[in-house]
């Protein structure tokens, strides 16, 4: 980032007021009337009807339409463990985007909690209060347990953006360069440089999606994950496979895709030398990529390259995903997020690529034009199409799947933000 | 309340949009160089200034501008232990009241504890989220132990408003009520009663404000509260006093003031004729006060009587304080409401009843004028002059106190929301 950009980061969420949202009155409160509405003595009765039944709250409080933003602070952005109050402004941010593209309410809470078991204890005593919960920045493994806990604990969706998130957009982006590549994805095979929480998701989201776990080579700051080392948690352990690859060059030999979620640099020219035909490279750590799509491309000109930049075509953004997936999940009162909606999703991302690009939405980016092909195969974020694929696709998962517990929305699919209710 | 009224309040709760309130953003979000500010890359800046200094997040988030109102729902308006899904209604409810009349931006937190120890924990593990703390419905005797402990646990102020927020609006309209019928507060015999949260704050207020301990008789369900009884908490015990009455009739012979929190038609006529000449009746109990007024004035005509319903005069009614009190606190970053605070905002309300009060205040009320006297003692919810007198007197009180953080405003008094920041 120059200067002048960090400098502009600051003055955006300083002036003219701080932060960046409000909570704003959406009934009239002009009138002494309207103020006996909106409190004593007229509360009494939405009060007496959620006390009768629970489910009154979506129909008498924001609670429908309201998603909780949570972190502990202990994996904020690539900066690491800086406290829950340090990651104020992301959680603030998320929030900005859940509204900015999908109409959707959001209270950050930022936890100071010193121990996965506080943290779960306090997010559960607080989730009535909301629709729904998005869990942000919580370290691996912790952030494991912690999902787990929750979804057990919890009568509303829980998701952990990090690990689902990112697994959703990359799996949709996949699906799309394996096409591109003429690979099928039970073949597929995928070196990936990295164990953490968004690792770990997108392999467990790809093999939903078809891929042979067989096929999967998981590299960690030791190398391989393999069946022979003592010394993997439980989570890693699921993607130990029977191999003598070692280093993460023989993870990347004959490959087909290479999917890094590390740190800058770690993947070398020597390494996608190795690969097989027409490999498929998602170089998600950020801001800098495992490899330069410069340098990759330099490289071999076989390849199609994703990264998690906004600078570089074919970026990984977990926006293309979270809003849209909890407007769907919300929009027919869903008591969970599984793995039908999260497929769901992917195949809707995956297939808004394919589809013409209106010229609007070239402007916005400045391009001449956007094409289906080798530098486009995810739709970009500011495609307010996003928003009639998504949710409804979401939606018919969890209407299908019995996640559900309201029909799939008359008014769906939605079509503008005029929509959303 | 009439059927229709009960219809009106579910309506108005439901429709066009299910509850009161929405989150919305408050920066530019349209091109994606505004979404590279408001999130990546360019919120991993005010995320480091955080981190070197937990004060900059009043600088870079909405954190400066923020109460909590949070509740256990174990005391919900007059209905009781509904649950805590059952008082989102009235949190929500009261977050709208901080904004119409203070601008102050509010998350509802309704929070399933099974103890007061659970309620604590939770409530101090997300404090740092907000810039202050409203806390709401909790039954007592469980709301001072609560109240007390995230007071020394917190960073930001923490206030329970069924105490004090009662108890502020009550002593302002008491000190007025005195100077009417000739009374000095260091003298005032005083028969409280109720024994509750907001009963207690009430007196330790009043005796804040001048009142003698000794001539404060409390009644509780069995009777006078005296230095004889073994069946008080520690909370009631300080109201303990050494006399011989015993009965609600008993503490009121010759009482001057009567301050009821307790329920409908407990104070008699015959309760009435007992007290000292040019008695001051405060039966707050809501809906149904302790007295009817039809009644008490038809029982003796040399009384000023104030109720907690809107459609009497003087109604004792807390959006009078807390949203000015928090407004006052928060723009002073004070870390504390404290005691200085508290009484600094008794006098501001009790001042702005002497004030001639605009025709459009009126209006608002369909009187043709009110003017300091018997029937207006307090002034009007909606008189707007309330932010101007109330959150200058609290901010000017934490600054001379040393509960500030910040020096007085400079764009204090606020004669208007436009100058809120």
């Amino acid at each position: 980032m120059s200067e002048d950009f960090k400098q502009a980061a600051l003055d955006y969420h300083a002036h003219p007021r701080p932060g960046k949202i409000s909570v704003e009155i959406t009934k009239p409160t002009q009138t002494a009337r309207d103020l006996s509405l909106a409190y004593s003595p007229g509360v009494a009765e939405p009060v007496r009807e959620i006390a009768k039944d629970p489910e009154n709250a979506y129909r008498y409080t924001a609670k429908g339409n309201l998603v909780a933003v949570i972190s502990d602070g202990t994996a904020i952005l690539g900066l690491g463990n800086l406290g829950p109050l340090a990651s104020k402004p992301v959680m603030e941010g998320k929030g900005v985007l859940f509204k900015r593209f999908a109409g959707i309410d959001v209270f950050d809470i930022e936890v100071n909690s010193k121990t996965p078991q506080e943290f779960i204890e306090t997010v559960a005593r607080i989730a009535d209060t909301f629709g729904g919960i998005n869990l942000e920045d919580i370290k691996a493994p912790e952030c494991f347990e912690i999902e787990q806990a929750l979804i057990e604990q919890c009568q509303v969706p829980i998701f952990h953006d990090d690990q689902h998130g990112t697994a959703i957009v990359t799996a949709a982006g996949m699906l799309n360069a394996l096409e591109l590549q003429g690979k099928r994805i039970e073949d597929a095979k995928i070196a990936c440089m990295g164990a953490g929480a968004a690792a770990i998701a997108c392999m467990k989201l790809l093999i939903s999606c078809g891929a042979r776990a067989e096929n999967i080579f998981m590299l960690d700051r030791k190398g391989v994950i393999h069946s022979g080392r003592d010394d993997l948690n439980e989570y890693k352990a699921m993607f130990a496979t029977e191999t003598d690859r070692r280093t993460p060059l023989d993870a990347c030999r004959d490959a087909d895709v290479f999917v890094g979620l590390s740190g800058p640099d770690l993947f070398t020219p020597e390494m996608l030398k190795s690969m097989a035909p027409n490999p498929i490279i998602f170089a998600c750590s950020n801001p800098d990529p495992e490899i330069k799509p410069e340098l990759a491309l330099a490289t071999r000109d076989d390849i199609i390259m994703a990264t998690g930049r906004s600078d570089y075509p074919n970026q990984v953004n977990n926006v293309l995903g979270f809003p849209f997936i909890f407007r769907g999940a919300l929009d027919v009162r869903a008591r969970e997020i599984n793995e039908e909606m999260k497929v769901a999703a992917v195949h809707a991302i995956k297939d808004l690529a394919k589809e013409p690009v209106p010229q609007e939405i070239c402007d916005a980016y400045g391009v001449d034009k956007l094409e289906f092909g080798k530098e486009y195969i995810i739709p970009k974020p500011l495609d307010a199409r996003l928003l009639e694929f998504v949710p409804a696709a979401v939606a018919r998962a969890a209407v299908d799947s019995g996640a559900a517990t309201r029909p799939y929305p008359e008014h769906y699919p939605l079509t503008s933000m005029d929509k959303i209710r």
